[in-house]
């Protein structure tokens, strides 16, 4: 397996300013998957759903080159639900439900042609879960993991100790400052450095995303969007991106991160685009790549 | 004249989480000033300041090559004081108190032989005090203007008829926000673009900046500042550094205005480095240059 991919898999009740979706496909493995299916394959997905989960999306990601081998489908149990609710701005949210249902046991099993994956992409998951994942897997060349405040605030010492066998944590501007403790972004990624991962990917949504390497700093805009639809798993297409790009390259220098920030940046950007999975099933490589040509333009400056 | 800069001339009284510093001066047209000469001479300051403002400042500005014939020293009479507080997160602040003393009465007389300026950048003073200026000025190649939200509330009318002869608008993101009441930054640019300038820059703080002209976005990032000291006069200086780049090139094709825009951020963030103008007035040319530089490192990636 190339890429392994383990994270949540839900049905999003979803409420902006403009529309309320309700029961869409979610989840940061779908989210994940379905944004690294453009770049690489196979894909190997664990992760655990009701059989009340669309099977026209189960359909999907086999056709996207996603190996379910590692995907749990419980019988007569229902899949993972979250609500949430956007206000005027988009950049806040409140979330107005979480029904566990067949994540509340979530115990997850790495089938074993998914135990030499070459890179890992941990989804927000209980940083324990996250660990019993990596101790599953065999000697990956690169982990890339994401976490959130809830995860933060009840199991900061779990966290701490799956840190010190991630590579790349990708997370948001306050979670950033959270786990740091620091409110200055760039002195909080490089604290994170210090934590475990050699890279950090700091999200900052419509302000774009920094990466922090010991010694190096990459900064990428947002795509500027006029139209913001939903900013559901914008983050997670931005992994998927991310992971992606690299899995598809086996390239983990620096000049290769900066483009898979870049990747992200896209994927992320189109996400945004339409409610919940809706854009990024319905790209093409050709997309994507003129969208990275776009950011190119957005930020290049001549230097004499 | 290459470059008429009018704004006002101030004493501050800044209070930090970390330190406060008292009467040091300050305002747009002295941070302007000092940002630009490290780029054009000679500029030709108009502004209005008490017998107590600091000779040694007044001196300093006439050896950076700042024509001082528009300046008037009022005696007997005190110079424009402001207070302000910023917040833990150095990205709010409070105004203490504002006396306007000399600034009053403040009718910008325009001394002839800067009428023929080939480049004004009026800082943020009453927008009918930018249109007496634009009146006296005759056939500018271009006019960089900024503005606030004290005007933006109570003289809305009197701006937009000044933005019909302002080339370059520099606001920060709140400021073009409400000016073209839409809460999406890029509407906002393009809205403004409709009322008269054919550029509008906007600055984001810690977040960078964003050039919008017809057709074209650029971004760029803020430098990576671990400590900020002082955030007063950033704006100011912005652009100053653009405005200065804008005079010594005597460019304004899109692809001088992106690297004015860069300069501009380069000048923004020394300033923030220290309080007041402290950073600012021990600049060299070796010192920008570099910084500039950083910034193409800062956002470089490549294509194929």
């Amino acid at each position: 397996m190339n890429l392994l991919v383990v994270g949540s898999i839900a049905l999003d009740t979803i409420e902006t300013p403009f529309a309320k979706v309700g029961e869409t496909p979610g989840g940061s493995a779908l989210y994940i998957s379905i944004s690294a299916s453009y770049f690489t394959k196979p894909i190997g997905l664990v992760g655990v759903v009701g059989d009340d989960f669309p099977g026209d999306v189960i359909e999907e990601l086999r056709n996207r080159g996603v190996d379910l081998r590692g995907l749990q489908i419980i019988n007569g149990a229902k899949t993972f639900r979250w609500g949430g609710k956007y206000h005027y701005d988009m950049n806040t949210r409140e979330t107005l439900f979480t029904y566990l249902n067949v994540f509340a046991d979530f115990n997850p099993a790495i089938p074993d042609e998914f135990k030499s994956s070459r890179y890992v992409c941990l989804g927000n998951i209980d940083p324990g879960l996250q660990m019993k994942v990596l101790k599953q897997v065999r000697n990956p060349k690169l982990v890339i993991a994401d976490t959130m405040n809830f995860w933060i605030e009840r199991k900061y010492d779990e966290l701490l100790e799956t840190l010190k066998y991630v590579d790349v944590l990708i997370v948001n501007d306050a979670e950033a400052r959270q786990i740091a403790m620091e409110p200055n972004l760039i002195k909080a990624g490089k604290k994170i450095l210090k934590l475990g991962p050699d890279v950090v990917v700091i999200k900052k949504g419509e302000h774009g995303a920094v990466l922090i390497i010991d010694g190096t700093i990459f900064t990428a805009p947002a795509y500027p969007i006029e139209s913001i639809q939903d900013p559901t798993g914008a983050g997670d297409s931005f992994a998927g991106g991310f992971a992606g790009w690299i899995a598809k390259t086996d390239d983990i220098s620096e000049e290769n991160l900066r483009k898979a920030v870049i990747y992200g940046s896209a994927i992320a950007s189109f996400c945004v685009e339409d409610f919940g999975i809706s854009k990024i099933r319905n790209l093409s490589w050709d997309k994507i790549q003129e969208r990275f040509i776009a950011f190119r333009e957005l930020t290049r400056f001549e230097i004499k």
